[in-house]
Order: C-alpha cells, then sequence, then structure tokens
C-alpha cells in the first residue's frame, strides 16, 4: 500500500510561514551539503500532491523544473482548471478520490509538499500515514499555523527524533491505524 | 540571574489541552516511575507562577497541597484578588512587573506552570529564558493551543531532543539573547 506523506518544516510555535509567504526564517537553519533528509526521502516517492498556491509560488521562486523534471507525477491541486503539461496535472476535484484513485495504482509513496490547506484537508480526512517534521529553532508568532484547527483526533506512532548541528530537530511519525 | 522556564506537555499539533480542559490525552503517555524529567526540573525552581483558572483547576483535580507544599513561592496571577494563603500570594499585578521584582530577589529559577493566558503573556514580553516542551504522539484538533498569535519573533538556542519509551519526545531551548 502506498503511502501519503508529509514533510515539512516549522518554527517551534507551529507556523509554516510568516505572513505574506515570508519563509525567511528557514534560513536560520540553511547550511551547505545538509538537506536535512530530503534526498533520502524523495528516493521513497513518485508522485507530489501539491496546492495551486504553493506550485505557483515554487515556480515562481525557483523555477518549473523543480516539478517538471521528469521523474514523478505532481498534481497540483486547484479550483481553476489548467491544462496538464507533461507529468504536471492540475486537479481540481476531490482530494480524498484523488489519494483513492493513487492508491489503486501501483507506485511508491505519495509526498504532499503543502501548503497548509491541501495539508489540513488531507489531515481532516485522516489520509496522512507518515509527518515528518522539521522543527526550525525560532517562535515566529503569526503567520500560517501547519495544524489548523478541525482535525481528527489521530494518535500516532514516534519513529524517530533527530538533531542537527544547526539546532533543527526532525520528528518522525507514523499514523497508527488499528 | 534567575531564569524564567516553561516546562510543558503538547500535543504534536500544539495543543495543551482538549475543549473543556480535558488532558485526557496526556494518559497515553502515562508511565508509572517516568515522570520525564519533572522532579530534575523541580530542584532546579523554589517560585511558580500560575494562571488563576490552572491553579484552580489543579488544586480541585490534585488538591492544595500540589501548591501548598512550604518549597515554593507561588504567585496565582489573577484579576480578582484573593488573600494569601502562607507561600501562596494572588497576584492582580502586572506580570513584567512581578519578573522583575523576582529577578531582582535572589532564589533559583522560576516555572511558569501555565496556563496559555500566562505563559503567552510571558512570551509576548519575551521573558521567557528556557521552555522544555513534551510532545505527546497524537493530533488532536482543538482546545487550548500552547502558542497563541501575537508572539514577537524569538530566536532559541537548541539544548537538546530528549526521547521516551512512550513516544514522548523533549525538547529543550534557551532563549537567545545577544
Amino acid at each position: 500500500m502506498r503511502k501519503v506523506k508529509l514533510f515539512i518544516a516549522t518554527s517551534l510555535d507551529g507556523y509554516i510561514a510568516q505572513p505574506n509567504d515570508d519563509l525567511s526564517f528557514l534560513k536560520l537553519v540553511e547550511k551547505e551539503g545538509e538537506d536535512y533528509g530530503y534526498t533520502a526521502f524523495n528516493s521513497t516517492i513518485d508522485t507530489v500532491i501539491i496546492g495551486r498556491k504553493t506550485y505557483d509560488y515554487v515556480v515562481k521562486e525557483i523555477g518549473i523544473s523543480h516539478y517538471d523534471n521528469g521523474e514523478r507525477d505532481v498534481y497540483v491541486v486547484t479550483r481553476t482548471e489548467r491544462p496538464d503539461s507533461g507529468r504536471i496535472k492540475f486537479y481540481s476535484g476531490s482530494l480524498v478520490e484523488l489519494v483513492a484513485k493513487l492508491n489503486n495504482e501501483k507506485g511508491k509513496d505519495i509526498y504532499c509538499d503543502g501548503g497548509a490547506e491541501v495539508v489540513n484537508e488531507l489531515l481532516k480526512n485522516d489520509l496522512t500515514d507518515e509527518l515528518t517534521i522539521s522543527i526550525v529553532p525560532i517562535l515566529v508568532g503569526n503567520g500560517t499555523r501547519l495544524f489548523k484547527e478541525g482535525i481528527p483526533e489521530q494518535i500516532l506512532e514516534f519513529i524517530s527524533a533527530k538533531t542537527f548541528e544547526s539546532g533543527l530537530t526532525q520528528l518522525h511519525y507514523r499514523r497508527k491505524r488499528d
């Protein structure tokens, strides 16, 4: 069974961005040659689900090559349909149905790359199987919260906590399903 | 210099209680003989600051002996004055002034024992020197958030991450002041 995975960084007080999509607090932990396990994580997935706003932001900041590299199916969740472009598909249906469809196909795991809306839609429907949360040693006080209100109670199984020289701590959990 | 310290447990999504002050999710990590460093932490402090609602809750649930044990000065922060009782003092002035006064006195460190209102009033005024946050492996989705909005940005120094068999992870930070 394919798993749906989060891999995301937050401030200690639970924000993934400061107001106006300001991600500059991530610079606190940027270190040459340290990708905090991102490459290894990426080797476990072949499909990305991402919100449209986050997609547009990344394309603007990094370039479309970040997604359109021929290696992964990318589902951009949007309310406004756009034509697909190679393995980048714009998807305006139900996220629950998308995950069900992907789970019926063979493949590696599925990476939800944000933003908060898509993450929380997955969490609300208890569709997240693994969470890797990197805690940046800062309180930022305002912005976009990783966890919105209204997620149903979900007991997790702790897998590991990794600490890094920069002060980042990476917590890894699996959804406990009985 | 005395330090103001938090020592508090939260769900992974950042709640210290579910609605109606429901703390039952803490039972997930309750284990006989495991106090998650609470006794050791207590030996570093001799003064407690606590919100009135949390104080009343603990007195009702555990009994006044939890606070009135002759070993610590307890400041109960309240809007409604009450007569002091031994080393338990009801305080309705400014929290900033209280911390300044305590910092001018000799003693061990100062423990803020909650609730969220008092914790956030300290954080808003950048008066918290150490944070020990125990993360319980659960998402609860609703309730009282540990970190409210509006805390000014505060860079922290990571001290340690301790993991426990129950799946609890305890993160320890120091406020970085330049």
